[in-house]
């Protein structure tokens, strides 16, 4: 059993994430988290905040002497721009300033609904927390789980399918050179040719003080046979991997494996023979079950099926556009344009990036559904126990 | 608080669900269900098993005298084929039988991770549980749900928008249009040129032992601002949404208003402008904010933005082939043909009635935390105050 | 995870549960849980409901030729009187008969403050699923909870320690023999004198429409060190199985190992010193740390010891008075004595088989956290390595 | 739905606290929340570390300009000792020093059982968790709650019952005059004679070494009827309140209304009979269902029932004891003194101030169900027409 809970505003003083049920002897380090929260911020097309920015976590619990404990892990990145805020988001009463507040709903943004929906006439107080600055503290829980699934051999990368409508060829790489490729690109995308085109795009966009979405592509690889069930609609490996990933800003659309275009194709190209190999065969260590596709992207009735996780997300353009689109003005009811916060003209590298982590907690979290235990050690047996029972089948 | 359990195997007795969490007071009786449950089991390209299934629900608890009691709801549909199958599910040890065991893993299915999984070496034990059979509990939960939510002008259409790739061209027809055309369709299509190009389709994967799948649509109207949240990623009713829709059997992509095409366009083709109507203007009863155009499907960030909720799901062919793919054998590990259970060609018209269903259980569940409340009148009064405050915002 | 759901009214057609999360391949049948129905209603005090009743499950899903396979386990009770009932509590709104209501709440009971939440002018809707009828549901889910626990030497057993104020003297006997005695009590108490002098007292409180309650203790052996956690309050397992203690009906005190009297102590007379006994010494086959007192009831930091659980609750007296207490009618407002439901004298014997449910649900809860694991056989090999890690530690 | 997560280290850098799901607009200021941290301090028989603590909370997020905005609350408070203990607690690797290991496991405390389960050689690792300095973010949860909940006239106190055995006699005292004079009292206690005698106690207790448990009472004034449901046996409130408390350390015991007192007497003697008052007669605005005792402590069927919520809870003796009990050391298995870490000798005044905290979280949880909403404007609203909805039922 793991949750967490975060907490923070874009502009407040720290964002702040909780994790409980994590077991103790996980090495972590704040490195280990920086890193990704470094490969959140890098992309073409991001604004001038990602130099404010910065991010850099401070473990504050649940950890001692380089390993977890079993007790609840505290995580916190400070705002660099803090002193900036500190009184237009100050929680003082007597900071208090009506003359500063936002009025005029952003299109596509959670502005409107939720000043409606929380009976606010300061849109601050909903899109400070609505911000895919939020993002840096599921990023942050994402490393943790990773440094965690990675004891078990299992590893995530992902990369920029398509930005604005131009696709990445990848038809003729393997994973670990979309891997390397995507990881060296400030796109995040494996094909240099496309990178080129996007790039002409989002100078476009910017020029026009439009903006841009685009499709990334999650690839977990190591993951073993049985995470998820069958048994009951809410303990599928999808349908739980789908939640966290529509749940990021933005994003509209996922998918698993070969996702919409299965729904084009016939029954006998789409799903993925069964095969069997023994040790010898294999050149590997273990005999086992396996496929020669993986259209299914590693998940069969909920469970995952010993391929690699495959999952792609879209995200819709930015909705923070510089030449605003038409909105009203909440007090007023008259006519305006939208409101102009800071922001960037595409973020699917970074889209990239939190992916992992949405979909490495959803894996840690069926992960210790199936295996249990308190501590690393405990686990690791269990799982080599698990590996020897699929061999032994 | 709502909250549902289902239970049951495919060829069991009895599929069970116990619905926790409704108001009093809804009027409920066992037609309401049995209604839905109907619409589930029409379409062309369906087996004879629908035949035999004619699906009734009986309410067991929770409802006296017409209504909802606020007890547990307690529904139950009786297998009509069970006369055949009590020996072979009976729960008796005595009639166990091993020679009757499935050893054949059907590509696409839970059978081989599931065995894995729960180290079965009859796949039966899997599959009855697996199979899209379950789809009659998570229906009737949905046609309570959407007894509660009509209360409040809250409606679910659903049609199919593709299958096999042939699309229906809906580009001229309205809601209501679509609606009921669709609903009179025996592909659940409101194009009709389209179910002629589907049904031969349909002919083809028959006759060649194949399946296919397509694309559902689902849309909710009336739906009032401010369900969901963007405080915290799994309030967001997208997220939520998403889940229960890729949580439905062979489902494998799930976008919401424009979905992956936001992808490709800018910004400022995506994001729904922001108008105000006062009440003359509006020739309705309440004057608000609206919007000309629903390209973000009813929900920005992670809130109902009062426009209808539109989402749309892939369902892959079903992965039962009369034609049977390569499989191996899990007792003898031998390459074999999968195993073939009685099945259907298509259900992708079935998959747009369940989607509804599902819908409808994540739209009461955000209703319920909004208007809290334990019987109807209260929730009611609740809920026309909340549509003056949007009123006079 | 597990997790289970009851519906059902007093004297609806069926108490039903569903069970979720219950590993494959535990052996059950349903005599395995009729044995504690029956037992729950044995007792001295008890009124013709009783012989009325003679609980039957059935289990309808989730077991298959005698073993559970991971699918949820729905069980079903009939009510053996609903002949009677069927119209005064059908579903069918044409049956409605108001001039039935029941309109005089009985103090003590959920009947007033049942009837203002839920806005219901027929008391009936609240106190048919308020009634302790429900805990049939509930005992069913600990019978099936005992059959998984007691393959891992985790055994139960429960006597009444006092009714209206008399308590039985046990000073001098051990566990084994207060469960056996108990177990043929019909006041399930281990101590005859005391049964002579309750008994005494239950016949004098009928003669005088009055009613008693009492304390039953429940106690766990086997049960291993590490269950529950420290970490965080709502893992502690002592705050669990309070909860599930204090939501039995009548129930208004709960308290663990020593209770309420190690309130009144020195701490160096209440805390269980620490021993070490190598395995020639202790005589059986496990070293390990111990104690030799048991104060804390086997759990310290909201973590199993090792010890026994011992855990007691106290219930007041039945609420449904043959001689009536005061009430107001619902309807006119005016004074008038309480509404009278065929009901019992005393009810302590049947809390304490309750009492034993509510706790192995907790802790197999608790376990399934610790261990994990889809199939009997692998958690059993994980307990296997645990206890070997708590002798190797 | 409010929800939260704790964390932090007994001697680590911050306590921190994240609560999700309180509604907008609640007037929220550190100062609310530094007084209940105060008054958990207070109290005879504490040790020094309540001179060093003088918590003061930092509100980081989820407040902007004096009220709360929807999203998440963070709290964090310091340990002002945190400069001695930062290479004791660092978090990074190559502070460690196993030389500083606690290996002499206190009775009473989780500190066997914990190592045990995590499998750590080093009992700080979960004597750090474990400790009662946690109960400092739950009082600042409870505080937070106290804050939103004082709106609709619901109010806390709590006072002490009784220590080592010693009661203090209330007999004669008003809930008023027990609230003012325990407030005053450096024992929380409102009765000056058992004062003395407790004290002496006390002294006596510190002189040998020993450590003193006892029993507080927490009540709550205000509640209004129908807060919590019968419906299901997690959604009672009497258990959940069971839950909160004994989930706090060192309490072995919970008990609500008359409790175990109830289990002596006749039923006729215990059940709260039911008067019906109209506005002239009582004097008050509100007509409504009365009763003259309250014997059921506020709650009956697991539903508050309009009377103040009276709930006990006892604290077992603290467990550290500077004249040590028998223990084992983990490493060498040899007998040894149990560990000494600075600590108190009684801190029963605490255990008052937490339990305040621990039942106002559930109330809160189960008022927010009641009503849901999500801005206090909007609840307000709903409250008032659910008074009136108990005035005209």
């Amino acid at each position: 059993m793991i949750r967490f809970l975060t907490a923070g505003e874009s502009h407040g003083r720290y964002l702040v994430v909780i994790i409980e049920g994590l077991p103790a002897d996980i090495l972590l380090q704040p490195e280990d988290i920086n890193r990704d929260l470094a490969r959140r911020q890098v992309g073409y097309g991001r604004g001038k905040r990602m130099e404010i920015e910065k991010d850099e976590v401070e473990i504050i619990s649940g950890v001692r002497w380089g390993k977890t404990i079993g007790s609840p892990l505290n995580l916190i990145v400070a705002n660099r721009d803090w002193v900036n805020w500190q009184e237009k988001m100050s929680i003082r009463k007597e900071d208090a300033d009506t003359s500063l507040a936002v009025t005029r709903p952003r299109p596509g943004h959670a502005d409107l609904a939720g000043a409606l929906k929380y009976n606010q006439k300061d849109i601050r107080h909903i899109l400070e927390r609505s911000s895919a600055r939020e993002t840096t503290a599921r990023v942050a829980v994402g490393a943790v789980c990773k440094a965690f699934l990675e004891k078990f051999g299992i590893h995530f990368f992902s990369h920029v399918k398509a930005i604005g409508g131009i696709s990445a060829d990848l038809s003729k790489l393997s994973y670990s050179e979309i891997a390397s490729r995507a990881e060296k690109s400030d796109l995040r995308c494996a094909d240099e040719e496309a990178v080129k085109k996007i790039k002409a795009l989002i100078d476009e966009a910017k020029k026009k003080g439009d903006t841009l979405g685009g499709i990334a592509e999650i690839v977990v690889t190591g993951v073993t046979t049985g995470l998820g069930s069958h048994v009951h609609w809410d303990r599928k490996l999808d349908g739980r991997i789908a939640q966290s990933l529509m749940s990021v800003q933005a994003v509209k659309g996922v998918e698993i494996g070969l996702g919409f275009e299965s729904a084009e194709r016939f029954g006998s190209q789409v799903h993925d023979e069964i095969f069997y190999q023994t040790s010898s065969e294999k050149g590997k260590s273990r005999a086992g079950f396996s496929h020669k596709t993986n259209n299914a992207g590693g998940i069969e009735g909920g469970i995952s099926n010993g391929e690699p996780l495959v999952v792609r997300c879209a995200m819709k353009p930015i909705a923070t556009l510089m030449k605003p689109l038409k909105s009203v003005d909440i007090l007023t009811k008259k006519p305006v344009e939208a409101a102009v916060e800071r922001s960037d003209i595409c973020r699917v590298p970074s889209l990239a990036v939190i992916g992992e982590a949405a979909v490495a907690f959803e894996v840690t979290r069926a992960f210790l559904e199936k295996f249990g235990g308190d501590s690393l050690g405990e686990i690791y047996s269990r799982y080599e126990d698990h590996l020897k029972t699929l061999e032994n089948f």
